[in-house]
């Protein structure tokens, strides 16, 4: 098999840009993988397991042969570091990402983007509650979704390079326009996680316990609740980034509680066991 | 090892009183359990794999000389079963139950019980979105925590035997009274049911998307909603019978998400932050 790329800059060795470097090395799908990223000394280590082949800390240094770069830092720097790292690229240079909000990227970018560069949002499906280098590990993005948000700009050569990438570490690609993967991952990621996010501090707040209750919780709870130890940095990017698709969201949300808990005050048992029912077949049929 | 009782009867053979049954039996702490249930061919089969001596549809039938019966049926059944088999009991037998809401049964149980029986609420943490004797095992209580709700009339000795049934297949005997468990249990289980409920339902009226969205979901919704899964009938009767619980911890969470909205539609990133680092400090703390 030829290589896709030869040579990749990764921006941010966190779990998916730690982990998508471990693929691209272990089945040779480049010919060379650069990392870039603030701690230089994390940087070296990953060098020194042979997880990448040469590190940076500044984007002068080593970028002007790339092929591909995939800007993996959190979301809320993505596009500044796309606009900064761009100068020292030649013509012709792919650049792409993995923010789980597209919007605000693909729109700050189609804009300032220069001219002779292509940039392509992406949006692995891979995440986890944890977060950073120690998280990643090969094969995590086998058998999920990766979207790819290409625009009417998009270069045609550039889109189906990058989807070989994906396809090449296990996912499955999908294209979509930048509006609907908002729409959607609001529904799918972002509210989930909100959710979360106030449901353990709803039990927090119920101080009236005289012990902490979390030690009752068995693995339902605790499955449940699991993505609400995910970063609050990256979420509050995501929450900011992704506002208005995710207020519209949450309302829906709350309009479908307000359905449970009214049923629940007026005693309504056959109300409620049809909207659990309505429940249990949606996640049943996933 | 001595035996804890010489006879048992388990009611309802399900998830909870399949695999009961199974640790008893593996572990010998009984000297023989009889099953009661409506589907007489399902215990028939139960008892020819050995994981009961006995079983019977009537409770005229086999019952008198057993020591204790467990009743794990439905939680919207568990009193009216125990009226119904308590006269053909013969003195001193213990009645205990594993319902997830406690108030109503005990106060109807300590109100009509007869004389010299004693009934002692019980509650092992350990369901699953699964229900049915299918998805029994052995080992279920492993490691689990099992609730027990005495009250001023409790009598020692039965109390201290179904300590001992618990802390035998596994658990740790927790005792705690009726109020506190209903109050605990609606906020770390009953109240995130609801929630995983709500939240699917809010994505099956999200139909202004013209594709099955829940394909894109990955590893952490799946998780999140799992619960979402669970037996419309069992819920819909602990919604009822935790009722006033539920709404306080309804509305606990419902001002928690008021303030993640608020923050969201104010765009007010520090606040977000804040809030998710709590959740987040609070969820890695179990």
């Amino acid at each position: 098999m030829n290589v896709i790329f030869n040579h990749v800059a990764i921006v941010g060795l966190g779990l998916i840009g730690g982990s998508l470097a471990r693929d691209l090395k272990e089945k040779k799908l480049v010919g060379k993988v650069s990392a870039y990223g603030r701690n230089i000394e994390r940087l070296k280590a990953a060098r020194s397991l042979g997880l990448v082949d040469a590190c940076y800390e500044r984007f002068e240094d080593g970028i002007a042969d790339v092929d591909a770069v995939v800007i993996a830092t959190p979301v809320g720097m993505i596009a500044e570091q796309a606009l900064a790292l761009a100068p020292y690229l030649r013509q012709g240079t792919i650049i792409t990402d993995v923010g789980s909000v597209k919007g605000p990227i693909v729109s700050a970018l189609e804009s300032r983007m220069p001219e002779g560069l292509s940039f392509i949002g992406g949006h692995p499906i891979a995440g986890t509650e944890n977060s950073g280098y120690e998280a990643s590990c090969a094969g995590l993005f086998e058998n999920r979704v990766c979207i790819l948000t290409p625009t009417r700009n998009t270069d045609a050569r550039a889109l189906e390079l990058v989807q070989s990438l994906w396809a090449a570490v296990g996912s499955r690609v999908v294209l979509m326009d930048v509006e609907t993967h908002d729409k959607i991952i609001a529904a799918i990621s972002h509210l989930p996680h909100m959710v979360a996010f106030a449901l353990v501090n709803a039990l927090v707040e119920m101080k009236d316990f005289e012990q902490n209750i979390l030690q009752y919780s068995a693995g339902g709870f605790r499955d449940f609740t699991r993505i609400a130890a995910s970063d609050p940095v990256m979420w509050r990017d995501i929450a900011l980034m992704n506002r208005d698709n995710l207020l519209t969201t949450i309302d829906f949300f709350l309009r479908s509680l307000g359905e449970l808990k009214d049923a629940i005050q007026e005693s309504n048992g056959s109300r409620l066991e049809a909207l659990f029912r309505q429940s249990q077949d949606a996640r049943r049929g996933i």
